[in-house]
């Protein structure tokens, strides 16, 4: 998928929600258990019910693996179910890999070319190498963590090297490993006045911002300094939606929670004459 | 596994060598394409040919993800396989995971509670809660990425804040989310002289050292610089190793070439008076 087309979805739906599927099975309701893949079949209600409101979905591996190769399972179909049917949907693997050439390789042939996923998060702390295999399959992105939206952020991320913070640079080299064709950041909500700093190194990238809602970051504020003409964000909400009710409403609910956030979205495109 | 437990099998084998089970099928003897689990099949037997040399094993995630689901099956087998029949030895998932806490915790049930590995791998780019989630479970191990063995390394490995480099500020700090009992941090062999600089800061931990064997670093160099007393060193060597040769004989070949490192690691260990 190209830049052209994810702006495209943006201003077709008035949106730039991505909802995340962090599908923990202990959280999802109880009679989905009954069915012969949980996982999935929450998704798959989750996603028809949210689909018409969300731009992106990103889907974090980590719950799908800790249930084993079924969960591996699971996550295949998930993502094979969201591109069949929905095909203007960027579909984003929330996997945070990175390693050794090679090893990368096998990473990208895991998530970009065995499973039909757009776009993979990776991690930047190994450099170019560990990265530039996720940048060799044409319409796909890596998507290079910067400055994410925990705690944990404040340990390494600030290091600061003749006063260039570790985010920044990890964004001002790395943008030059591939283009904003091929290449997002992650940025956290939670310090939505970082976003200026931001934008001055990458004004036009996308960036992917995740911590809004259970993690508190503020929608209005991340739209305010991080928003450029092409609008360049896809705002996630995960837990927020996808368990906001646990009766056997749940996927209306979800629905009714992403509606929320793409009216709110939609105002600020207008704002921004986007839309 | 503790520490001691790890030191005793070190003293026991005369050895510090971690083979890594970087599983990559089209690399593996085309003969065993014909098993029903090929990848388990070659790890079975490459694993009770060296098994006699080692102290420990690398499993690395990448190359069974690359495999699907079936894959993932492999990837349980081969840890399960070990456990059982050589229970001294330490198994270690070389996943790079890390991710926000609560996310973190499913990564930590996947690799450290599903399925019986000793260790992990882990990025920390993410911070203290992104890791601490892999300390929580008695006798299993997070090793921490510090100074990695490839060319990116240099990318932001040595960012340098007020003249502390970001992978010794990465050492300082995480040490102290756990203890020499349940931390270890990857240190390449590619730049052996950097070890003297890591053990200022760690002199009691142990260190897993890749890059020695293909990637051209030197295991005199590695033990010169990095042996403690208590060894405190796994040295990893992957494909020099398990796809020396791509014959039937190619388990025997793996012994031989286990057994040359562990001749060569049995010196340095009498040279330091630990054996």
């Amino acid at each position: 998928m190209t830049y052209k087309n994810l702006f495209e979805e943006i201003r077709n739906k008035a949106s730039f929600l991505c909802v995340g599927l962090d599908t923990e099975k202990e959280k999802i309701p109880s009679f989905l258990l009954n069915e012969k893949d949980p996982l999935f079949a929450f998704n798959k209600k989750i996603v028809d019910a949210t689909a018409q409101h969300a731009v992106a979905y990103k889907i974090n591996s980590a719950f799908y693996e800790s249930c084993g190769a079924d969960g591996w399972i699971s996550l295949g179909k998930t993502v094979k179910y969201i591109k069949d049917n929905y095909p203007g949907i960027f579909v984003i693997a929330d996997a945070k890999r990175g390693d050794i050439g090679n090893t990368s390789r096998m990473y990208a042939k895991a998530f970009l070319e065995n499973m039909p996923f757009d776009a993979i998060t990776v991690a930047p702390y190994m450099g170019e190498d560990s990265v530039a295999p996720f940048l060799a399959f044409p319409g796909k992105w890596a998507i290079i963590l910067a400055l994410t939206s925990n705690k944990g952020a404040d340990d390494f991320q600030y290091h600061s090297d003749d006063g260039i913070k570790l985010f920044e640079r990890v964004i001002s080299v790395s943008r030059k490993w591939g283009n904003t064709d091929n290449t997002m950041f992650v940025i956290g909500a939670t310090k939505p006045e970082m976003f200026r700093e931001v934008r001055k190194i990458v004004p036009d990238h996308f960036l992917l911002v995740p911590g809004v809602g259970a993690q508190g970051g503020s929608l209005a504020e991340v739209a305010k300094f991080g928003m450029n003409n092409s609008c360049g964000l896809l705002v996630n909400s995960s837990r927020a939606i996808i368990f906001a009710d646990s009766t056997r409403d749940f996927a209306n609910t979800a629905a009714l929670k992403a509606l929320e956030m793409q009216t709110e979205m939609k105002e600020y495109l207008r704002q921004k004459k986007i839309i």
